[in-house]
């Protein structure tokens, strides 16, 4: 007998036991009201304050194992904490519980010709999963954000702040339990065993939704391989089309901000769409070329600037997340729908364009997760768009798209009060 | 090299090409405004009629194949078509079309402190699949709901009424036609080949989300093979409930109603749970014996009536669709509560109560679809919820559940207007 099997079945059943456990304490989280969740936040909230000085500590192992294991300057700093960071994801999960509560919202009413009294009203949803990688501060926000909408949580973080988790898990654990929240509300993950996540993936109808929080490979493998629905997105490949009637100041300032602010950002423009009857391409370019950025255009881009190197075909379809944009002249409006529906992740796409009937086709015929106008694709983001927090973004057509905080985090129940009606 | 790899890759290639040509064609529906797809579904409806002879005469060669194959009398009432129920297919297009349009509904709007105005509009979801067996009037109902909402649809029905379901895919393509709808957004698959519906389950990316219409072998082959979203329901264990305070006529009535009206519909009571405290149990119990339905109970369930037969382990988690059902007596809300939520299918779970505090307690703790007190759970119908037709009942916990027609075929974007925005 190969220990493979064997390895499975016992993930399979650590899965099975702690979604149990979980849902088990969703349904007390789940009658309780929206000021005992946001009490039970606040308390959570505190305990990672009092218990600041052992989360160092656990930070400061998983430091000393990452730099040991040789890890890159960037995941270091992704994964250390100081006692502003800290404070910075209590702070965090006070603002969570700040947040309106979605719970309960009735949704729509009706009377039906039977007389039966009809609405939908809005719940959580159940068990969620979150895996994530290094940032220690996801095991806080996505708890805080899944309990905050009366859901339970299975944490799996990644291997390098397992201790950092542990410590902000216990002290996010006895903070809700002094609220009344049962321990099994937020359960982290007690192995680093690689199968736990393929247990978790294929755990359908134990769990009810998992959100990857990470980089592409971790989110194209959750994807491969769920059988649990996903709430993700893989790609970030945000189009700016700059229209033949877009202001010339405007134009440059929207995409050197939609690229350059951060580039390392999923919403960040990774391709500059030039209309051949725009007049000031080369002004957009240049600033571009001037911030350091490094351009690949198609041979009309080229002409515009010898600065811009040659595009292959691979560019229209790359996600760069640096300083480094590929960049198309297109022959008007339909032209340009024509290429970002070629080539979108359907993540965030704009048009700069002081043309109102161009804007209004561009926002309508577009089939992204987020569509903007004269604005930069930077913007794509839920604090942004006032939903105080996110979950994640998300590029599905199912459920819940763009931004997602905590309406995407419920879903609904039909609610049916009669007075005896028997159907003829 | 054997056949099966050669067939997969066929279907494969078959279904992306189909799925292709859908998409292209969804681009043009969504542009469509609602009045556009009214009169397209009102001119399909018409084209129905007119092709009410050769529908008929495609029909009967189903039925003569279906004689000489043997299939039940049950299997061939559903597939039989005569004048009347094709004047009620077409009506049923006719109803769709007068349904209000849930596409470009502003969901929300708000006005960040950027400056930016954000909206949430609702809009298609892309290309549904539609999985279903010998009713060949969902042929017609389906892709009705579907291009109403601005989708395209890829149907696969089931092979005993292949002739039937191309005559009618034939007249309501030749109808959208005319009123400006392209051929693929309406696409019937060309083959009965199993592997195909394989593919179709595959596809995700291609096809956006699959309905399955059918037994429960059918849902539940897609629900274990699909990768692509499925809404559907497998099954419809439905509870109701007689708490202590009930009012015993009602409770009688209901009970009654709930399973014997047609005892073959997923919202029919399959488990009837009787209070220990609820003195009429005698009642109810004997207007179902009384009305010819079998009962299973557990042994306090039994001692209530000599005619109740000992109910299995099993009983408590069958759907029969048929004039039998189980009795169980349990210990007030609380056991009630925990009897459904361990046998529940998540459908339609009711409570019979004459006490409001219980009631919502039920409404509120019971984690199913659609939930209800003093009434029938033969009510679980888009129709009679106001609906005006449903593409299914879902019991999964995203996006839609419980009954689901129009607005469940849509999703939304967020449309972001600006006048310059640069995030800071």
């Amino acid at each position: 007998m190969s220990s493979q099997p064997e390895a499975r079945i016992d993930s399979e059943a650590l899965v099975a036991g702690l979604a149990r456990a979980g849902r088990k304490a969703q349904r007390v989280l789940a009658r309780m009201d929206d000021a005992a969740k946001a009490a039970a936040l606040r308390s959570a909230a505190a305990a990672l304050g009092r218990h600041g000085g052992q989360i160092l500590v656990a930070n400061a192992k998983d430091i000393a194992a990452g730099e040991a294991r040789g890890l890159s300057k960037a995941m270091l700093d992704r994964l250390r904490l100081d006692g502003k960071r800290l404070e910075g994801i209590a702070a965090a999960v006070e603002a969570v519980a700040a947040l309106p509560d979605p719970v309960g919202e009735i949704i729509s009413h009706t009377a039906a010709p039977s007389g039966l009294d009809l609405s939908r009203v809005r719940i959580p949803i159940g068990l969620i999963g979150i895996i994530y990688e290094s940032r220690p501060n996801v095991t806080a926000d996505a708890a805080a954000l899944c309990v905050r909408a009366g859901n339970a949580v299975l944490l799996r973080g990644g291997s390098e702040a397992v201790h950092s988790n542990h410590a902000i898990h216990a002290a996010l654990a006895e903070g809700l339990a002094e609220a009344g929240v049962p321990a099994e509300a937020v359960q982290l993950m007690p192995t680093q065993d690689r199968e736990a996540v393929g247990a978790m993936l294929r755990a359908a109808g134990l769990i009810d939704m998992i959100v990857p929080r990470g980089g592409k490979s971790l989110v194209e493998r959750v994807q491969n391989d769920a059988r649990v629905p996903v709430l993700a997105h893989l790609d970030g490949i945000c189009h700016t089309y700059i229209h033949s009637a877009a202001d010339r100041e405007m134009a440059a300032k929207i995409a050197l901000n939609a690229k350059m602010r951060r580039t390392g950002i999923c919403g960040a423009m990774e391709t500059l769409l030039l209309d051949v009857n725009f007049p000031a391409g080369h002004d957009v370019v240049a600033a571009l070329l001037d911030a350091g950025c490094e351009l690949r255009g198609d041979a009309r881009a080229q002409a515009i600037d010898p600065r811009i190197m040659p595009a292959s075909a691979n560019d229209w379809d790359t996600e760069y997340l640096d300083a480094v944009l590929s960049v198309a002249v297109v022959d008007g409006l339909d032209a340009a729908l024509e290429h970002i529906a070629s080539h979108s992740s359907a993540h965030t796409d704009a048009i700069v364009t002081g043309d109102v009937a161009a804007a209004e086709r561009f926002l309508a015929e577009v089939d992204s997760a987020i569509v903007m106008v004269n604005a930069s694709t930077q913007f794509a983001d839920g604090g942004e768009f006032g939903l105080g927090a996110e979950i994640g973004i998300a590029t599905g057509r199912l459920h819940a798209r763009g931004p997602v905080a905590l309406e995407g985090l419920t879903t609904y129940k039909w609610v049916v009060r009669g007075s005896g009606q028997t159907r003829p």
